[in-house]
């Protein structure tokens, strides 16, 4: 079986040295390509790319996708930045090449996206959801991106199937002890030396409790998921947005 | 809107008990008959019971299903012990009566048929897979039938995706430290006094675990599935194996 | 070996239903009276009882401890609405029996003060530390009792240890995220149906995490520190306040 | 304050040049030595070396306390390989030092080091006792060799109490379930790609549990105990073998 022809865009990066690295040990991938600042998109067509692993800037991004569009090479998108506008101008590239398959993830954590996708599937079924993370103390906000995002697509999940508002007897409460509402659920930060990345999703009916935890140890995590989305975005023309689309969770 | 009307069978069992005082509790239930051993099913007929929920025993469970589906009352069975010569009968009465429904379920727990179901839906995902059951010490099997049946369906998951191997270099080991071994899955039983039923399923890969637990409080957890099953099997004619096929796991 | 005498004093409650059934059950104590509402003291003096479990109420404690010094009977006591007042009349009863014993107990559960002790032991030896608490949503208050109680001794072994304080970087946060704070150490209360009583203490320095972690489901829980205490209090004359100083903890 | 002067011997490996790094970053301490192999131990006596930290090889160890005791340096180490001769003939030339501390620590992780400790004060009091540790997959022994030793000392806690057996109505199990019998604790290993190393002891009683758990992220987790035994090591004269002796457990 011929090898799946790869290239990185951002390969000097942190997240693009890793990336170029895990296509090169990949049995079924060959890496053709790893571009950094200045080098030449025309590369990726000298070389027969298929699929390019887009980890660059917001202000390069339009760039190379335009030339990968354009050039029929599927492309896997972890640069962030995206507006309705930069969706609706990439959308229409994919309209003239419709072959082509476009995957933009925020996260490509097989974790967290599945964590995500669990609450979501599970907050109807349970009276009271939760959000506990965890995170390093240097950290600037709180709740994280990702636990303020896991709480709105519980809330809307929970919205959808008509659920109740959750119990919650509580009369009297320093400041701060219940959490931080988004949407209606509490989430709540914790701040601990020795800590990395860490998410909970508490959900709890009558006489059971379900809980869902990512723990994240190291960026090299995303790799699976980049991986995962270079082999199969071949398959799925046009532009998806979010890992979890490529997931069989049927 | 006229309430669903619903009998019970068996409702003088330990869960049945609860069955009753949980249906008679929901507002858009309305309980029509609470049978125990020698009560005359003609009752269900008279009250006009449109579902019936059965905890009985495997001595009695059939001809009760009998009488339900010849008289278009839907079904809901906790009970045991079904063989696939049960099962071929019960779908000959239902094939000539195809308005009505019944759905069989080895567990009436959200949070454990989540639990199975999550596992499924993840296993492919990660290099490794582990099982964690723990209960109080007066439990007589290790490991539990749920866990059991997690990592089989886990196993299952993960060769119809082509799963490689679990990684493990372990080369000395303590006999028993590696758990037993369910179709390649290694599930670990923990007793211990103060705890009643609970599971966890850790699944690990490249920088990153995803652990997901089910903690079971009291058999009162099996009061949302059965209502939930109750309000749906009405929709679904037929025969239906496992609550998860009544969840929106889409 | 002779066993060794008790009495339970508020027998007919929740609690004090379950120490009479405890004492009955336990090979080397005899129950010799369990007293009620208005059954009358006298009776612990002819059943010769040697130790006293005081489980009423704030009204009766003081009589009832009044005639237990007095007539050399060693008292485990859990009624709570104690006061300095309260507490120097009691020293001062006890200084004219010395061969007397009294422990007063806020919690009999061994898991709490082990909780508690633990987190006072280890918090010098981190840099970071919060309190995660986690109860049933009927509770009406936030944090528990028990997770206030625990922050504060957190706070004071760090303050004793001339402890820095903890790293957070926090710069921007929803309301509430960061918990409430106790005496500078964050606590974040969990409302969930399916809980009952759960705290955990998670402690973090460079590397690493420690996280002591009490799950309470069911009062009874309280009955092996109630026993403890009972076998205990005969050799510990004068007043003891805290479970913790009749455990073994050098 | 003048600073406490320290020295690291086997200042080129992994953990000896971490050990480097700490000392210089800590405020009230000062590095005056670094020596890797080959370079001469007179180096520490001309610095004014005041603590050692010893973090060589079996072969050298001995050598270089030798060297430190008669020069009336205190020592901290690292080192393995000590059997009862080498303990033996450290201690006589301690005699002859009486002014001079040696520390010898299997593990600096004031984590791990709690972990045991707690492990052992809190297993009298409790019914129950399991162990399960959760490792990378490269790892060759299965339990670990901390998991082994907390089993070990819990066990041993338990018979000085003299608990009685833990209670398991196991009749029915699969080899393996229910773990490793580590002198009567079972001992559960979980490998598991992603992780590193965590531990969990579990406690249970009537109604409640109890959870001390170690997650290790980092080796650098080893350098605060490191600097707690440099700046504590003055002051304890001799022999002292294992880091929990230098730590306020009272």
């Amino acid at each position: 079986m011929s090898k799946l022809r790869v290239a990185v865009l951002g390969a000097k990066g942190r997240i693009g040295s890793e990336a170029v690295r895990a296509v090169e040990a990949a049995e079924d991938l060959e890496l053709v390509a790893a571009l950094g600042r200045g080098d030449k998109l025309e590369t990726l067509a000298e070389q027969g790319a298929q699929v390019a692993v887009e980890l660059t800037t917001p202000a390069s991004v339009m760039g190379n996708l335009d030339f990968c569009v354009r050039h029929g090479i599927h492309a896997v998108v972890g640069t962030t930045g995206w507006t309705e506008d930069r969706l609706g101008q990439l959308r229409g590239w994919l309209a003239d090449f419709p072959g082509t398959g476009v995957l933009i993830a925020p996260n490509f954590s097989l974790g967290a996206v599945l964590t995500m996708k669990f609450a979501q599937l599970a907050a109807p079924y349970f009276e009271s959801v939760e959000v506990v993370e965890l995170h390093h103390p240097n950290k600037a906000d709180a709740p994280s991106g990702t636990a303020t995002r896991t709480a709105q697509l519980i809330a809307a999940a929970r919205e959808q199937a008509g659920s109740a508002p959750q119990p919650d007897a509580t009369a009297t409460a320093l400041d701060g002890a219940r959490g931080a509402d988004v949407d209606g659920i509490p989430v709540h930060s914790v701040r601990l030396r020795g800590l990395l990345a860490h998410q909970e999703v508490l959900l709890g009916g009558e006489g059971e409790t379900l809980t869902v935890r990512h723990d994240s140890l190291h960026h090299s995590s995303f790799m699976p998921g980049i991986l995962l989305a270079a082999r199969r975005v071949p398959t799925v023309p046009g532009l998806t947005f979010g890992l979890e689309h490529f997931l069989d969770l049927g």
